[in-house]
């Protein structure tokens, strides 16, 4: 099969790999219904994390079970399944407590922009849907195997909840989809942070009642402007900048919460003001696995439609025009078919 | 009158001071009952944080109120009070939210360690007792105004639940405190980090399952040992120094919580460590006008009994020795009483 590998900076090929196979006895392989390029797979693109291998490329997926090993007990082959980007065996003490991306057995999925994926613990990484979808619903599914889960933990870690003042720091497909999240989380007042029209408008479409263009500083004082000047209950930083976090600090009302979910690349907190900035922080890995289930159902119900991230769909082949796009901020988000149809 | 006043490293002074007098018209003035030395006093006593003027001290306080301005409605002269070391007007949005010491009109008091003492905001700041309490509820009552609210803040930011498993970095006072509050919010085990005998009988009698005397990473791997190896459903960080604060991000379990309420000196966090680590980070300065209430209520009561932190009780003529002893950790914490007496 041919899939996507990254070489070097701006260096992905689409190239000749080995077919997945089960390895262990708790994996899977499954087919790719259709696959995508993330945010955070920019940072090895642009040279800012080191790749010191050729690196299969891709970890969110989903698609048609093929095969399973002889342990896995609850997926089968023809099933259709959503997965995280990080494997989990869902029973130990971690996953119980709603971290299955700190699973003890945890390792991040990669090489899904491919046309087939083998899946380490596929009982507890894998979700099945009840049938197997419609083709117009698969975009909407995928996203929930990151960049929607991801939204949603933003908005969780960040407190969200009806009512609620809500800032989201970044206008990446996460920053949109944790707009989306928090409207559903009943929030009365969402500002998304954003300069550029196109991802303006799809924030509205997926709630934002305000719009702030401003960053750093001037972001924050027009924060400040519209809560009373004590800031937000919750800030989403889905970005992982120190200017982007210092931004979120800066935005959140004593009290109030931050989720930060954009994996954080040379960013530094002063412990003297966070302390005294007295807001709540948590943030990491999105537990994907834990929020499958419910965001499966509201995909499948029309509730939510995360899949209008995507303003880029293209033929797997095609995939380097794919990081090309969204690097240069032409495309929020490429989704990848692998059968090479729109 | 005669009050304490820091000159500068280790230059305590017991010198005449102007008696306060109402300035404003929220103000109260009190007849401190007794007063005590902060282990945040020593940032400023050993030179850590610059004096650049004589600075009164003391910022815990409890006793009778001599005068109140035109403008207070709800404290009146006679009346025994405990109070915050923050002032605040406890009507702001932020006082609303429960976070008083982010108040709008916060000041931080200084110049308790004095027979008397002007109270900004009175109103606000100050809760009065039902009655005049016994001579023997008079420490206990006043820990509340600082060492025991942030104990307790300490827990509360840490989500210490009924059948947590928590850990206490720090054993001096607050950490302390911090133990008998995690008991109170019922804790099933509760792991003191300590290498002193006495403050390790007192973190037992207060309600300590478990002693470690390791600390750094060896002190880290015991907590995992102790957890199956995933760490405490939540630390308190009592102590605020790199060292510390490390010590409880790695003692924390994914998904758990970290409640830091040691002033951070010098503390940088680094940002992906944060990250991956998924705990929940809460802290700053305790909003102890929010607790004032309940624990009035729980020492009244004899529920807790957090005044047997001092282990010193020095006439407040004896200040500087009562710093001493602290700086040297031959004592916990310095009771100090205005009159003279025992």
């Amino acid at each position: 099969m041919r899939g996507a590998v990254l070489y070097g900076p701006r260096d992905v090929r689409f190239e000749e790999r080995d077919e997945p196979k089960i390895i262990k006895p708790t994996d899977a392989v499954i087919r790719i219904s259709s696959a995508c390029v993330c945010g955070s797979d920019l940072w090895p693109y642009r040279g800012i994390q080191p790749i010191v291998q050729p690196t299969p490329m891709g970890h969110e997926y989903c698609g048609t079970v093929e095969a399973v090993g002889r342990e896995v007990r609850n997926i089968k082959p023809g099933q259709f399944v959503v997965g995280s980007f990080a494997t989990s065996d869902n029973s130990c003490i971690i996953c119980q407590h709603g971290y299955q991306s700190s699973c003890v057995q945890r390792e991040f999925m990669s090489g899904a922009q491919s046309p087939f994926l083998r899946v380490p613990l596929a009982d507890g990484t894998l979700v099945p849907t009840p049938d197997v979808p419609s083709e117009d619903l698969i975009p909407s599914l995928l996203t929930l195997s990151d960049v929607m889960g991801t939204g949603w933990f933003a908005a969780d870690a960040a407190n969200v909840k009806p009512g609620s003042t809500v800032a989201v720091v970044g206008d990446g497909a996460v920053g949109l989809l944790g707009v989306l999240s928090a409207k559903q989380m009943g929030a009365k007042r969402i500002i998304a942070m954003s300069r550029h029209a196109s991802r303006q408008k799809l924030a509205r479409e997926f709630g934002a009642t305000d719009i702030v263009e401003e960053r750093g500083e001037a972001g924050v004082e027009r924060i400040k402007e519209m809560t009373k000047r004590i800031g937000a209950d919750s800030v989403l930083e889905c970005v992982g900048t120190q200017e982007s976090m210092t931004q979120a600090i800066n935005s959140t009302r004593p009290g109030g919460y931050i989720g930060y979910v954009g994996v954080p690349h040379g960013v530094s907190l002063d412990g003297e003001q966070l302390f005294f900035s007295h807001v709540h922080l948590h943030g990491g890995p999105a537990p994907v696995r834990r929020y499958l289930p419910e965001l499966i159902k509201l995909v499948l119900n029309g509730k939510i439609n995360p899949g209008k991230v995507f303003d880029l769909s293209l033929p797997l082949d095609q995939v380097a025009e794919g990081y090309r796009a969204m690097d240069e901020r032409r495309a929020i988000k490429t989704l990848l078919r692998p059968n090479g149809t729109k």
